[in-house]
């Protein structure tokens, strides 16, 4: 396995890839692998003949005031589970790497390029608007990306459902030849969807962080019983919500899942999406429903 | 000489021409086709083995109140002068085919994309002061344009001088792995920059526009004897311009060609850049100084 420090030496070892016919992959990750991860090298891996992993904590998607500075980075153990799944090349550039940023201006912050991709209206939605910015952040460096590895598909976790339909929009907006798919989300046992952040949690935030699974598989089970109203929905999680004092919920949202605009009533594929803070960590979830038989949903005409 | 029409056909034409191990050349234009364009064509086919011209009015950079309508599209004409030239294939898509929308409410407009490239302080100086929005446009039609041909170089004219620096800046931030080249401004005998929108001018208008290059030489000529004095030195191109009162001066500036922010000293490469208004047709022309020896300009330390 190659681990690749700079731009120029990844796209020479990509182009020596394609050179001999192989179809590459990519799974752009910020590293702190878990299982999610894991299982998007996996599909990346049975779909491609050159799988490329990029571990890049992106500052331009951090807000000000987010958790760039303590994001873990276990960098050696990352290599490690790579290593097992027979990975081809690790792309893990510095963040001056990514953005030299030869400024105008003396003093010019790193971080912060000049050139921004933005897709807006969706960009403001769900987590977009609970964080200003963070989507461009996203589709700027899933830009650079995908520019440098040139892969023919491109693998990203259900868990961040905004980011996924963020980036489908851009690939079609901006005629990028990449396939992008789309893996479900790696729960714990006991239903926590994993991320990198669970590590930020104390054990018991650990159990209060459940409740966001816990309100999303109870909405689950009411759209089953029939009720589809999305408003109804919503006071259900929120109800469920609120009986964690540990949690602070951002949003609970149920949105359409191509255009992630606030439907009144769920049709098949109504996207849920939560976001809450527990202690000071925000972590988020989302289940796609399925409507139940007989619901009215202006989907459904 | 292929005519490709969609998306789908151009990658496939370019994409069998890179199998056969041709290097790909592009030209991106709006049609209307004269010396300036060609010159660019003949560049590219002289550095790669497969040049694609693409013509393609793109609404996304006119303004609301711009010629959009009126710009003119002599189509036949303009295959048959690529024609001549042995370009290998026309990329020639609708409005309709490059920005497609398939909005996510209905009776969106065509022509406006979710999707954008933002190349912000750039963006906003020179014609994109004047005419906001209009390097956003075309920030993001070359970036669809390059992803569709995948270009190893491109060819643009130094007449839109600010465009080449938008897009060089592009390039580099978001790694296009695509070499841009820039030709000199090609001009009629009597000095008037070519442009698609010369057509545009009535027998008295052309004789008018001619102002815009004789202030360019005055400047020129004052800083060869000595005048290091940006301001002083837009002085005299304004006073020029006065004395022409068909025109109407939109801009005036004296930047530097790396950052377009204004010199206060002309140095070596400081590009001296006018905009105006000949009745009702906006004509941009401008030149590089260079510094008269022993100037003492901020960039000489």
């Amino acid at each position: 396995m190659k681990i690749y420090r700079t731009i120029d030496e990844m796209r020479a070892g990509v182009q020596q890839a394609r050179r001999e016919g192989k179809r590459v992959g990519l799974v752009p990750t910020m590293g702190a692998l878990h299982e999610g991860h894991l299982s998007l090298v996996r599909a990346a891996r049975a779909n491609s003949d050159y799988c490329v992993v990029s571990i890049f904590v992106n500052p331009l998607q951090f807000g000000p005031k987010e958790d760039l500075a303590k994001y873990p980075r276990p960098f050696e153990q990352d290599v490690k589970l790579l290593e097992a799944e027979k990975v081809d090349a690790v792309f893990a550039p510095s963040a001056e790497e990514m953005y030299p940023h030869p400024s105008p201006k003396e003093g010019e912050r790193v971080g912060h390029p000049v050139t921004f991709v933005e897709v807006p209206g969706l960009s403001e939605r769900l987590d977009g608007k609970s964080r200003p910015g963070h989507f461009r952040g996203v589709a700027t460096v899933v830009t650079k990306l995908f520019l440098i590895v040139q892969p023919s598909v491109a693998f990203f976790g259900q868990k961040d459902a905004a980011q996924v339909v963020v980036l489908r929009r851009m690939v079609r907006d901006l005629n990028f030849d990449v396939e992008l798919r789309v893996m479900p989300i790696v729960r714990e046992r006991d239903g926590l969807a994993m991320s990198s952040r669970n590590a930020y949690l104390s054990p018991e935030e650990r159990r209060q962080a459940l409740v966001l699974h816990r309100a999303l598989m109870r909405m689950q089970a009411m759209a089953d019983r029939g009720e589809h109203e999305a408003r109804k929905l919503v006071e259900i999680g929120r109800e469920v919500m609120a009986e964690e004092p540990g949690a602070r919920l951002d949003y609970f949202e149920i949105v359409d899942p191509e255009t992630l605009e606030p439907v009144e009533r769920v049709g098949r594929g109504a996207l849920v999406a939560v976001a809450a803070w527990i202690g000071s960590t925000r972590l988020i979830d989302n289940v796609l429903l399925t409507a139940p038989a007989g619901a009215k949903g202006p989907e459904m005409h």
